[in-house]
Formats: structure tokens, sequence, C-alpha cells
């Protein structure tokens, strides 16, 4: 089962936007058993999509066509395919009526040209749209399926998972992959590479592993290829089991987890509450905590502590420790954390005090010198790092390490 | 003149990696003027190399492939094309010269593999490769220009900015483009097509507009094509001119200006300070301001008060405010402002409260309801908003919005 994937948009072309879609879709088609050929990237131009689409006919089953799908004049992919399939337009109430509803929610007034997205090709099936107003298409000819979608990524990861993908499953009989991503956070690539070599060495042959290094964390995905899904998930699942004895802190999670959504769950668990004091995340730690829904019934907030003087004034902080060690010392972050743990009355406290850059650095602290705090029930624990030279890298890895410290914390 | 990229490698179809090298190519091809007419990713494949540029041919006069020139056996462009010109590999001492200083420099020894690197079709030129073993090759056929470079980033960019661009540019007479992006922040996409539907009708021919939204923001590309660069600039800043007057307070910048860095600037310029008092955004409004390098010249922190008990003991909302009004009201915003300015001793302060959601909806406050306060020197600006259902979006949403509010503030 061969697809291709059409991505239609000047501004990928021109470099205004880099194609997430490409590489989104290419992962979650490749998961499900679907090998994509090959990915396009062409004009909003009419003659283009037509010729794309004419050539990958002859190549795939199954073609992706993402964009050109929004309310203005640059939007042609519904005529154009509607052309091409020989079709007319007509109107579609169940989308109208989702259009408006969007709308609504908004506070925005349906316009004529809101209206005219609810027109859909009568050869198609429309693609509900939860989160945008232009239904997708899915189109069935000459044993070949055409699926066209938006080219915003939250419109269309949810139509490609929740409607897309498991019709594809349902119609056809694809090869058995089963694939599995442990995520860590605390080691480099090559550090891990080294001690898991042994493990990985004895994978059997039809297992394969991929580092996927990012800021901060390291994905390790493990993909196995055979004809029983729930055999090659029993033997995915033994692997892990034992990789966890390579590596024994280090794995936070897996697949899409993050170690917020984590560290949220084992809050919960026990009961528990944090609040943050950060100077060189700037409020990032916060951020995702509170990214998670339900964040609240542990989350009771931070104090942002950019200038020294706040450190002092709000977290306690003495000027003695300010001028003798400096914002970026031990007795600092072990005073912040002390401090809002206190003043915010919660069981947990992460408190962070680095030198983020490009700027900053002294002979003794360069950039990226970090000391990270941990208040909890009985004790502080401070540990300090050297993240490197980028200024949002730096802010990541702090944050990140953070949040494995008080997960290193709340499990025991 | 039309360019197609041909970027070859499987990491890419099965989304191990993103394709940041078809957005850089096309950004930095169309600054020169040459116009990218198609993008393409295809597997590690000798037939798809030769189909996927023979498709090219026909449509393109300059074609870049990027990939799959490394040492390894999966490496098979050099070979493919070689073959595909009818050509041989011939020994490049040169080529190899730079091989053996590179792989010094790092202490590697020089492999067989490594060597056979040196050997180039005798039909193209190579083109020098100075951080990485693999050269580039130059192909000129049928009034075609085909060049292959390596697929890794800090390798490619320099061939193409050092050799591969300069040498277009001298051999054709480009059209020259000028491209300029206007940002917007404060009203959709459909109701900015309405209020500049007159403008947009009278642009020029040789004029284009495109809509790039994103959420909270809304991007105008303005693209003009001609043959003087200086007159085109002239034309376009002309046309943007007449723009404001549509649409006169929602631009705050272009091209990749951000508002945090444009209300940095303000901050800067009229010597002032400012804070922040979260709820709903939960710190997200203090990560965007200080991921501007030298922000602690103007920002002195935050409290992210996301428990209500928070809002009053931190930022002295009263509790009568919140039993009869609730967090999310004008007066809790208000207090909240009001609250942070005092204590942090700031000129400006930003107090967001709302619903953030997925839950916490009440009757007369649906997900989204969100109160954003503005307090300056002289008053407390408030005003109320409904985003939309989504979590993240309605934070971004809300910490553009307060941002660019507070841009109105500093600009009078």
């Amino acid at each position: 089962m061969l697809a291709e994937i059409i991505n239609i948009g000047d501004e990928l072309l021109i470099g205004q936007v880099v194609n997430t879609n490409a590489a989104w879709l290419g992962e979650e088609l490749t998961a499900t058993g679907i090998a994509v050929l090959r990915s396009n990237m062409i004009r909003d131009d009419r003659e283009q999509i037509i010729q794309a689409l004419t050539e990958a006919r002859k190549r795939a089953d199954i073609i992706i066509l993402t964009g050109g799908l929004g309310p203005t004049k640059d939007d042609i992919t519904k005529q154009t395919l509607c052309d091409h399939f020989e079709s007319t337009l007509v109107f579609h109430p169940e989308t109208y009526g989702n259009i408006v509803r969007l709308l609504g929610a908004r506070g925005r007034k349906v316009m004529e040209r809101n209206r005219k997205q609810a027109e859909i090709p009568e050869a198609c099936t429309p693609i509900p749209n939860e989160h945008g107003t232009a239904p997708g298409m899915w189109f069935e000819n000459n044993g070949k399926i055409i699926v066209s979608l938006p080219g915003v990524p939250y419109e269309l990861k949810p139509m490609i998972t929740g409607y897309v993908i498991p019709r594809l499953s349902e119609r056809f009989d694809l090869h058995r992959i089963y694939q599995k991503t442990v995520l860590t956070q605390g080691m480099g690539e090559s550090s891990i590479a080294d001690a898991i070599s042994e493990w990985e060495s004895a994978l059997p042959g039809n297992i394969s592993l991929a580092y996927l290094p990012q800021p901060g964390i390291v994905r390790l995905r493990i993909t196995a290829v055979g004809d029983d899904r729930e055999n090659l998930k029993t033997q995915v699942e033994r692997q892990i089991l034992k990789l966890h004895s390579f590596i024994p802190n280090i794995i936070f999670g897996y697949n899409h987890d993050t170690l917020e959504e984590v560290v949220g769950s084992l809050l919960n668990k026990n009961g528990a509450t944090v609040s943050t004091a950060e100077s060189c995340t700037g409020g990032y730690i916060a951020h995702l905590l509170t990214s998670i829904p339900g964040s609240s019934d542990y989350f009771a907030g931070s104090v942002v502590a950019y200038a020294n003087r706040i450190k002092a004034s709000e977290l306690g902080v003495s000027q003695h420790t300010l001028r003798s060690e400096g914002a970026v010392s031990e007795a600092t972050v072990r005073e912040m954390a002390r401090g809002i743990k206190k003043r915010f009355n919660t069981a947990y406290a992460i408190a962070v005090s680095g030198i983020a850059g490009p700027t900053g650095s002294t002979p003794d602290k360069p950039v990226g010198t970090t000391w990270i705090a941990i208040a909890g029930p009985g004790q502080i624990r401070t540990r300090k790092f050297l993240f490197g030279e980028h200024r949002m890298r730096n802010i990541r890895k702090a944050a990140l390490t953070s949040l494995q410290m008080l997960r290193w914390e709340l499990a025991g």
C-alpha cells in the first residue's frame, strides 16, 4: 500500500513556512503500515495541482493533498478537484451547520465566503473539520483514494487520525507494523547509545531502533515488522522491559507523553501541589505545567523573578546572598525554592536560576550555567548544569530537566 | 527562471526528519529572483531519482537535488546521476585533498569509502564542500542546470550561498522579485479580507497578495515581480502605506518581527518597565517577553496566579470581587493589573484572566472567555474577548492580544 503526499501552498515553496505536515503525515502513515513513496510541495495553481495528482495516481494507491481550502481567493483546491473529477459543487447543510457553530463560538459573523465553504463536490464524501471552516474531501476513483485536507496542522491532524487513517486501516490489509517510542530526559544521544549498546546489538532482526534527539529529550523509536500485530506488540514490550535495566532513571514516558503530563499525573496521584520560582526560564516551566488541562488541581502558581530585586522582595532571597554568591548560585536557588514553597503553600516547588545567554556570562559562569532546586516535604535538592550556548534551547533544557528532577522526587 | 528541488532521503518520507532544506532553499532562491515551482521529497532509490529528475527537467531550468551523497551504501545519488548523464567516475585530486584535510582536522582516518567520494562524474564540475567529505556536482545538459548537493544543512548552505547562487546570478538575467510580509494581530483572515478588498482589487498586475494565517496573527505576504528590484521595492512600500489606512491599528511589524520584540523595543525606547499577572495564560506572556535577549532591561517579572487564593494573597484581588464577580471578570483583571504594577513597581502591567478550556465554562462564560487589562502610567484599560475552544490556541491568542494592547498603549 503506497501513498503519495501533495502539499499545496506557495508559502511552502518560497520558504515562508517549513513543511511540518509532510513529516507528521509520513510518521503517521508509516506507523499504520502505509509506505509513503513521495511527498511533493506545489504551487496554489490549478495546472500544478492537476499535473501532480495525475502523476501521483500512476505511482500510489492513496494520495493525500493538503492546503488551498481556505475562504480567500488563493484557495483553489476544491474547484480544481471538482473539475478534475468532473463533478459539481453542492451545498452540504451539515457542513454549513459546523461552520456556523464554529464561527459562533468565536463570536464571528458568517460571511458569504464561509457559506461557500459548505459547497462540496458531489463526487466526494466530506470529511468533518472540528477546528476550522473548511471540510476535507474523500474521493474514490479507479481504485485510488484521493483525500484533500486543510493545510493548517491543528485542523489536519485530527482529520487524519480521527477519520482518514481509521478508514484506510479498515479498507486495506496492511503489513503489520508495531511502533513504540521510549522518551528519555537527562542523557545525550551518544551517552545513551553507549549505555544501551549491548541491548541494541541483541535486538532481533525484525526490530529496529532509531534515535530521535531534540533539545533536552532523546526519543528512542522502536519498530517491529511482521505479520501479527499482537505478537509484535508483545515482542516490543519485552524489549522495552529489558531496556529499562540499562537506563533506569531517564525514561519518563512513551509515544506522545510529555514530562509536564507525567509530572501532573504524579502530583494528582499523590494529592500534592507545586509552585515555581523562575528566573532564566522566564515563566516557561509554569507554561508547560499549565498547558495540561486540569493542572489547576495541582499547580498553584509562580513568581517569575526576572529582576534580582524581585527575587529579594517576592521570594525572600537575602541581599547578602545576591551580593556575595550572585543570582546564579546554589544559595540563591535554594532560597528561591524555600521562598515560593512557603509563600504559595505548596507541597513541592521548583526554582531555577541561570544564564540563558547570549550575554550575561562571567569568567566562572559561562552561558548555560544553571542551578535548579527542587523543594519537597522533607528537603531541598539542588544541582548545577551547563546546558549550552543557545538561549531558547537553554530555557527548554532547564525547564525539562527541572520537571525530570521533580518526577524523581515524586516517584521516590 | 524556474527551479525545482528534489530532496532525496527515506528519513524525510517516514517523518524522522522535518524537511527544513526545502524551506531554506525556497527562501534563498526566491530572494535571488529564481522562482521555485515545485519541491519533491523522494526515496533513496535509483528509479525514483531518475523519474523525478526526468519530470523536473520538463518543468524547470534549474534543478537542485539534495541528499544521498554520504559515504555509506545507501548513498546512491552520484552513481545514478553519473549513469543518467552517460558519464564515468574519475578521481579528482583537489577534492581528495579537501577530504584528507577535513578528516585530519577531526582526527579521523581516511577510509576507502572516503577516497571513493573523490571520484566525480567526468561530465560535471565538482562543487567544493568546506564542511563535509562529499563534494557537490554541477551538471549542464540541454540548456538545464542540475546541481547535486549534500543533504546536511550546514554543508548545503555555504555551497548554495557561496557557489551555486553567485554562478546562477551571473549566468541568468533574472526577473527581480521583491517581497515583504505585513504582520497583523487583532482581526481574523476573513474580516481582514473584507476590510482591505478595495485595496486588494486595486493592486497592479505585477503585485500579488497571499494570506498566511496562524492562531492570533495573520500575515499578509506581498510579492512584486519585474525587472528592477529597487523599483519593485518602492512600489511595494507605496502599497503598504496605502494598506495602513485600511487596517490602521492591527499592523505591528514586518517579515520576521515578533510582537514580543516590537513591544520590547518600544519599552526600551520609552525607558519603561513591565510586569505581568497571569492566570489562564499560565506564564506564557512572561515566556514570550523573556525569549528576547536583553529583556531584563524592561521586564521585571510576573506572578502566575493560577489558584484564586494566589490572586488574593499575591495581587490583592479582593475576596468580595472573587466571590461576587468571579475570577474571570473585569473587576478581577483590573485588580490583578493594579496589584502587580504596584508590587513590582513597573510603569506598565498586563493582567489576563480567562477560561482556556476545555473545562471550566459556565452558562454565561463559555470556554475562551478572557478578560485582559493593561495598566499604564495614567489608567487601566480592560477588554473582554471570546477566543475559541482550543486550550493552547486560547493561551496563544490571549498572550498575543495582550501584547498588541500593550503596544497600543505604548505607541499612544
